[in-house]
């Protein structure tokens, strides 16, 4: 497949381009061609120096890299990617697109903050065309570890979505990647769930002196 | 310590009894007597039959039983806990109360249904005395391996609760129980997110074919 991710030069977004390189053609896509270009370079350099086989990773701007792909990853803060969405409409079709999205506002803690649509997962199906997709996952991830070869995942990531086939996509490209195991979090509506653990998460690994953590459901 | 457990009959009640009765006296309360009485003494021979030393285990009313105690543990259903307190009322003076109690209830999939304080944790804190400090934990201990000593748990437990000091005390009973390892999860006001896990779990273990879970932040 071929797959486009916005955001692609965070570390989320680089370590799950790296993951699947080997099976699929990543787009690392950016507003900025130059910086999209780095970040394609990084990855192909780090895999070569491993000696990973990569099936192809280059650099776009959002509106070329998203236009021809069969799955578009939104690895963006919620701040913005409403309007990134709308002006970025005709460049749509049908594409599968995975949100990784999540609105949270720091105060002395971490704060789940959803839209009233009750999730950006569910905002950000309603501002797309409706032959377009939308499946929440990969926000549980802990994001440097994810983007560290060296390191072997073991976690659980919960897929949500409405179109059972395309959410079965999602959880085969999830199980694509070494000891991440794809669960069945049922349809969007239940998105609020799985975004709201990342603050959670996040406030979680603070008090209790902990790295970045993850979740498995044992 | 002494400890009550409201709702000792059911799995997690019997289950929390099973793991503390070597170290603390346990009172398993009932709204019957005659139950509370069964339910005790079969923690008792279970406990003989293994050859475990046991500090003692007894059967009681509900209000007798959380007369003189230092903790009691809630794990009842939420329906009627408003109610069953206030008549508790009297005789309460300044235990610690652990609430496992989680407002939901199930259309088609389990659901989460806070009260308008937020939680089932800040209603009952509001409910009860000033003097009574109110911890939440252990909603998501998977309630069957919890009650079945031949199971070596290996979960989180994520603890909230307002009196620090009080909470190193609920923390420190955690750890007591042999592989549960407990998680500052911060003040009460934020119990809606553990309380919030169960009903997402409970359809998490049903949609993919897994027994009952718990959960591990890793």
């Amino acid at each position: 497949m071929k797959i486009a991710i916005l955001g692609g030069t965070g570390s989320i977004g680089k370590g799950l381009a790296l993951r699947w390189s080997g099976m699929h053609e990543i787009v690392v896509c950016s507003r900025e061609l130059d910086k999209a270009m780095k970040a394609a370079g990084e990855c192909s350099t780090l895999l070569s120096d491993k000696g990973l086989f990569c099936s192809g990773i280059s650099g776009s701007t959002n509106e070329t890299g998203i236009k021809d792909v069969d799955v578009v990853v939104l690895s963006v803060l919620y701040q913005g990617i409403v309007p990134l969405l709308k002006t970025l409409t005709p460049c749509f079709s049908d594409q599968i697109v995975i949100s990784l999205v999540v609105p949270m506002k720091k105060n002395r803690w971490f704060e789940y903050t959803p839209p009233k649509h009750g999730s950006a997962a569910l905002e950000i199906q309603e501002t797309l065309p409706k032959s377009v997709k939308v499946v929440s996952a990969y926000h549980n991830v802990p994001a440097r570890k994810l983007a560290n070869l060296d390191i072997t995942l073991d976690y659980d990531v919960v897929v949500c979505g409405d179109d059972d086939g395309v959410k079965g996509t999602v959880m085969q490209l999830t199980r694509e990647i070494n000891n991440l195991r794809p669960l069945d979090g049922g349809r969007l509506a239940s998105s609020y769930m799985i975004e709201s653990l990342t603050p959670f998460l996040i406030n979680l690994a603070i008090r209790n002196g902990l790295s970045e953590v993850g979740v498995k459901f044992v």
